[in-house]
């Protein structure tokens, strides 16, 4: 095991009815900025619940957040949350909602600086407005990490940042609330969740069992649970069981002491930046690819990962890498996320373009460091 | 799953070295109260690394807390810590240390209230001096929880109480300081910490896979790490799992959202207030009792527990439990660590004090409330 720190001060209040406790939580909090998506919360009865949690508060309305947050509409937020001097950004929703309220939260109170160095990491912050969550959508872990994925569509740029001063002070999940989700977003909740822990798993052995059997112990469960939540909808405990799965999976927890990879999200980020497509989804074409490219490198993990998630006990390591593989994909299109770049009318030109923006940046991904463009291109079109 | 509440703000610093980190952990802390054992930390290098580490602060030192920490030894700590002005308390040591430390740090700070009543549960505690933890032996899970276990020798009693105003602000673990510690205190470790997870574990199910599994990643580890300890002393990587399964073992993590048992605390405290035999040893001795007395209403978990945690396939269920106790007290026994009363050259009259401490408490113990003095005395009868 390596060396490593570890601390996360979130408060989570987790189950049914559990949006009440918001007055409690906010505690002296007065003025709200509360921050929520398209419009679900309204038909779902999310948004009587929080305004009901929030009786007695003074509170900024800001809708209309959209799935991979746009720079532009935060820093419209950013100027009305300066406007209306609101102390404590309140997200109601999912990730998206959340990362972008994490983004206004520290923008808010950046002085003379270019928020966009937020997101590239040439600004470093020393401070940000509280915040808190009601997440009504079990996928990104948002709601127990520092983490915030910012887009900006007229370059074409998708980037994620990190810090600890936007960690939410508290996270509401009633998984009752998740109820109403199209089925899309909730198997994209399910895979990306999945792939969370496989960038933190997938890589090579350094002696830490804990954190394997609980990164397998997450996987085991988004495969048993996940494909119920389709067949199941209604089910609380199945819903409920994704929701807590999916805040372990990144919430620093297993991915402490290991090496950790996230080649799959850089290179899944590129292809949401040009062609929009959902992130869960890149994230299902792309690891794939990523875990037969890089099949020797990653050869003990991904035997150990058909072992022991899979239960594949016959033949040699490749033969287990092999299945692996393709038990992999075949739970994904279990979840109806497809796999390949075809199924969205890509190929080739799609893995040029990708590679190309990696080259643009100069990165190099993966737990060596050593994915380039080149290798991009050839992953992507692995999965053409 | 039921709903839950989940906090744990502690900051780990895990690994080689990481003492020197203090200085950096205490910040503007000048004036520190140092708490500690016995002394071994003299011998091992744990001393010196520390007061290497609090380099420039004010040291007001207290060493000799004993094994199951004694009230009046702690009464005089707190009496030096207010004659000092100390403002925060380090523990440096074992469980017993920082379990001492967090009483200390609470009643230095209790107005006019008898500081029994805070183990009680007589006196409610609103705050408390602000505590840190250099942690040397894995077994109690204190280093990230709130609880803290303190004995009264005259009264023959020893009680747990938790307030998470005595949550530590950090906790250093460093493997490299377990190395030196006595055989039986590390076996003891091992055997503290995989009841900690039966106890939250060992129920009735409430379909929560992820902890299940979570608690199932921790028992396994030790199982499998454990006797390496007494086999391999000084393997780095040993001591660090088995140090990081202590920890997660009781940090509330696989406690939330399930129900929980703790029969075998509540009878193991009793074995240890009348006859001083070590808290792991009287779990070792109390657990297979308990799990044979309960198996009609533990049924589907000793089952869940034979077939994941042993990979006992074969026989049905009464066998499978049957199996499942045998390889408990064989793991126990493989520890090094006594599964029986005879063992202490005790029998069935210790089974009546332990029972008559019950009554005089008038306990209900267990996830059902039902383990009675009765049923205190027929568990113990059946470890005799």
């Amino acid at each position: 095991m390596k060396n490593f720190r570890f601390k996360n001060p979130v408060e989570i209040r987790f189950g049914k009815g559990t949006i009440a406790d918001l007055g409690e939580l906010l505690g002296d909090e007065t003025k709200i900025f509360l921050l929520y998506g398209g419009g679900s919360i309204k038909k779902n009865g999310v948004y009587e619940q929080v305004k009901h949690g929030l009786t007695g508060k003074n509170i900024v309305e800001f809708g209309g957040i959209e799935a991979n947050p746009q720079y532009e509409t935060c820093m419209k937020a950013v100027k009305e949350v300066q406007a209306s001097s609101a102390t404590f950004v309140l997200s109601v929703g999912g990730g998206s909602v959340l990362d972008a309220a994490k983004f206004i939260a520290a923008a808010a109170v950046l002085e003379n600086k270019d928020p966009w160095g937020i997101v590239t990491g040439d600004v470093s912050i020393s401070t940000a407005l509280p915040l808190g969550a009601v997440m009504t959508l079990p996928a990104t872990g948002s709601e127990m990490n520092s983490n915030s994925v910012i887009s900006r569509k007229e370059w074409g740029e998708k980037r994620g940042w990190s810090s600890d001063h936007v960690l939410p002070r508290f996270s509401i999940l009633d998984p009752e609330t998740t109820f109403s989700l199209p089925e899309r977003q909730a198997a994209n909740g399910v895979v990306d969740s999945f792939v969370h822990v496989m960038e933190q798993y997938l890589t090579y052995p350094v002696n830490s069992p804990i954190q394997d059997r609980f990164a397998e112990a997450i996987l085991l469960t988004l495969i048993e649970e996940g494909p119920k939540v389709l067949t199941d909808p209604g089910n609380y405990d199945v819903r409920a069981n994704i929701f807590w799965a999916s805040t372990m999976a990144l919430n620093r927890l297993i991915g402490v002491g290991v090496v950790q990879d996230w080649a799959t999200h850089g290179i899944g980020h590129e292809l949401t930046a040009l062609y929009g497509i959902d992130h869960a989804r890149t994230l299902a074409v792309t690891l794939p690819g990523v875990m037969q490219f890089k099949r020797q490198q990653k050869r003990e993990k991904l035997i150990q990962y058909a072992e022991r998630v899979w239960n594949i006990t016959q033949g040699d390591g490749d033969v287990k890498i092999d299945e692996a593989i393709a038990k992999t994909v075949l739970f994904f299109g279990k979840m109806g996320v497809p796999t390949t770049l075809g199924d969205y009318q890509l190929g080739g030109e799609a893995a040029q373009a990708a590679a190309e923006n990696i080259r643009k940046k100069g990165w190099k991904l993966g737990e060596h460091r050593d994915i380039g463009p080149e290798e991009v291109e050839q992953i992507l079109l692995l999965r053409a």
